[in-house]
């Protein structure tokens, strides 16, 4: 089973290049943590909103992370975040060429 | 660029196996809109909730298919759909593994 974590929130930059040399090392942690198998990163500089979808191997991990990220999130001055679980229909992600 | 669309509203099943045969049909064309790359299929049967995580050749194709599907919803008796186009920042989501 997989399963997918949707993540979107209030932001106000940095963006592009500058997210990413300012996520880099957060980054790599996040690819440590349980269950993690990838994430994308999202920014919307109209919306000013940023986030990230998420593939977990199992529901728990997501969860999990889901409130550790809320916590660091909130100590970045973000105090709300949209939230997501979600299980994943494999057959017909498949059917839709979804990379598994 | 890559964007992605990420789609939930309102669902009272079919679920699993019963929603891939329900939705096999509509996935076959889905493959088919403009701009198209892929698609996870979500469910979530403890929040009665369904949708979509998308990825887009660009943003102008997201808008246009999320227009027309949240008229298919609507047709199919959901009336509101919660639905955001993101760009992706790639270089942070290469190096969180995210298959492109």
């Amino acid at each position: 089973m997989y399963y997918i974590l949707q993540v979107d929130f209030p932001y106000t930059g940095p963006w592009g290049t500058a997210m990413h040399q300012a996520m880099e090392e957060l980054a790599r942690s996040i690819s440590l943590e349980p269950g993690f198998i990838w994430k994308y990163w999202t920014e919307n500089q109209e919306t000013h909103e940023a986030g990230g979808i998420y593939l977990f191997r199992d529901e728990k991990s997501a969860a999990t992370y889901l409130e550790k990220h809320a916590s660091r999130l909130k100590s970045f001055g973000i105090p709300h975040v949209n939230g997501k679980i979600f299980s994943v229909n494999e057959a017909l992600s498949r059917l839709n060429h979804a990379p598994f």
